[in-house]
């Protein structure tokens, strides 16, 4: 099998495959939304983490924790048995370039079916650029079917003529092509905010297509600790940016010397 | 077979293939020219679609149509088989990067030969910044001779030294490193506009070339279409814009997280 | 053999491999020295195109000459056999990205080595930003005895800690890693002319070292020519630009349509 | 074995595998402190060069010495027995394309293994952007066991949320998948100096965990060579720029002729 971006895994745990699982996507995206909704999934469902994927089209770094251990750039599979097989996919990054989003969709998919999934979500954000009183859900599907029974659930469609970019999107196209349906969730959000909100509008309508209950609680909590993250990793950013406007050294001078 | 830039195929019907057919191509391009040709050909002679091609250096996304279902980024493959044996190919996207560019030729070429064609068309535009009274059809080609059956055609040569960029000009080389010949015939157009127009006079040329008669009445209709729907994307694309101006998070913010 | 940007070959002409030919380099650069300078070997000594070489890293394009036939991007090996054994390599173009300008220059020595190269000539400009009364010429080598070699004939080497980018520095790399040595001849160029006189000075050098003469009286009537066609290549460049100018379509327009 | 990124090697010398070897990366980054720290183990342990490593996706050029020899863009394996194994790896570079860093980081790894290491050392600096009256170290590494032991070597824990960019941290990751421990050292340092106090203060803490003496005499002579190297490069492109400032010639002038 080649990867034109190479793509490697890492078993974390042997695990029996599941049957007519979900396959959940939860990468990070506009308002965080599908990341923040797949690992509540995760941590209501108890999830356990079986895979680890590392891609070669991703940010090339690693990041520094406070304990001093590293965390790698990649995405993670958990299993979920109940209340019905899933299969979600954590991550703390998308693939960088277009091709490497292309192997990293497919990829996913392609694991994803091998452990037992027959059946693709994708979770995400729709950004509007304002508060959102009431949060509207979006979808999107692969067949007309499925797209009727998006409308029952009161799910709207876009008419903006606009795409679904990245591997919320992709993964779709690559669900199909392989035989199997798979569908889209896009929560309204001002795309500038860990949304909880918004995710919880998009979990409130996987739940009903799925026939599946949750509880909300701890939602919130987690999208505070992931704000604060990320308030640190900006406070980073612009002490680097700070540091490098200091004097700044031709790009040369950090690439190679003689 | 390796392919640098992975393209995947699916075939939608299975058909015999033609014998000593015309490939044409008709992929996106200044005021959408080639495509409203080529499109045009498969409206009026019966167009049946046989192949669909997804190139892992297409934009990264799908596209959500107004009854929630989605459309792929691909390029589909028609065969006409009246009045003379023609595949033509349509698509919403050329490929992104200059070698995604050449692989996607190449394999379009390949693909036609396989379904029985022996010469290549490429249908465009010519941009010239301005509204053309009468559009002038200039046209390049592979061999000598066949420069000359175009100048017998009336269809001017630029002189301008310019290239041809895209899949256009790439089938041309990989028509002649196959062994087959290509005409590219380009219809003059301001560029800024879906032009009918254009694509009328390519047509017209193309028809005559072949000594196949074709009715235009349905491609100023067509435009519209075209038109419509590219004013919604524009828009859709603005909205984004303000959405995004009105807090603009850092890219590592959408990015990744922790 | 699997090449990671993809290269193809047509051979134009069966020819015997030459014997402890002189492989020698003549792609675009600064001044357009090295092309000139090769084109004039390539004429005074009757060479004979062999082989056509396409790279998928080309600019994606073909460009139209004046009587409607086409041109490929592409290099073109020419085989000398007097006054001494010469692999010449023109070209209109240089690989787009530097994984292409490093599989590129790696495939041009493999060719030469293959027809019976053992030694490798690349030929340059070296920009000075500003006109040189007496052209100075610099040489840079794979090994100590060769240097002492240039230094013996007056050539020069440069204490500025630069490189040598592109195909000239890349092609002494991959001589020296198949075991070949290789010169690199740099003539002082204000680098924004096509200069015949820095091509002059760089033969010069290069017939002192191979111990073989040269008429030089065309030379200037070249340079001419190629000064005209590039001039025409400019204004039609400024032409387009004014047209892309009269109305921007945004970039999705002309990528691809619904 | 295939690369995405090719990466070739030339054996400089037949060695003896090391046993338990360290491995310990001196690539060019901020500061140049892993570069320079590296290179001070090199000389002080008497370091025997063994492998030359060329990766595609380095700068596409060659380096010209002042001898008129020239360098190639290469990462160096060294040898040193004692006071206990290490393969030290220089280099002039880093890979230039997210892509190729992840390739470049396995492929240094896989020979490491190969060559007897089982333990990782990343050197770099750390950027603050003003001079550092005492120099701290920070370290991260790849298990909660060797966190606890920087701690009791007073290195500290960066509490930013930042990352680990290039060889350094990537270097980490694959040790890891390959199932060996790895320490990454990063000294504070401006960033825009060559920086002898931070190489030093790294060294310091890598002898004491690694419980070895070496002599820092050399040092600061060191650095300063390194220096001069780079101020002639700046001066170099300075006078590039100069002269590609008098007047510029469009982009397609020098990439290609007709």
């Amino acid at each position: 099998m080649m990867f034109m971006v190479k793509i490697i895994t890492r078993k974390v745990k042997d695990i029996e495959p599941l049957e007519n699982a979900l396959l959940i996507e939860g990468l990070p995206g506009i308002g965080h939304v599908g990341r923040l909704a797949a690992e509540h999934l995760v941590h209501e469902f108890k999830g356990e983490k079986f895979l680890e994927l590392f891609c070669y089209d991703f940010p090339p770094q690693v990041l520094v924790k406070d304990d001093g251990t590293i965390e790698y750039m990649c995405a993670e599979f958990y299993a979920i048995r109940e209340p019905k097989p899933m299969i979600v996919v954590l991550g703390n990054t998308q693939a960088l370039s277009p091709i490497g989003q292309y192997h990293l969709a497919e990829e996913i998919v392609k694991i994803g079916i091998e452990y037992g999934a027959n059946f693709v979500y994708t979770l995400g954000g729709f950004g509007v650029g304002k508060l959102c009183e009431e949060v509207k859900v979006y979808g999107a599907t692969t067949s007309k079917e499925l797209a009727k029974k998006l409308k029952e659930h009161d799910i709207l469609f876009r008419t903006d003529g606009g795409g679904i970019v990245g591997a919320a999107g992709l993964m779709l196209m690559f669900a199909d092509l392989n035989g199997i349906p798979g569908i889209c969730l896009m929560g309204e959000t001002p795309g500038y905010l860990i949304d909880p909100n918004a995710a919880k509008a998009v979990l409130e309508k996987f739940c009903k297509l799925e026939n599946i209950e949750i509880n909300m609680e701890e939602l919130e909590k987690r999208a505070k600790g992931m704000e604060q993250f990320i308030e640190k990793i900006k406070k980073f950013e612009e002490e680097m940016l700070k540091a490098a406007q200091a004097k700044p050294p031709s790009e040369e001078d950090l690439r190679y010397i003689g």
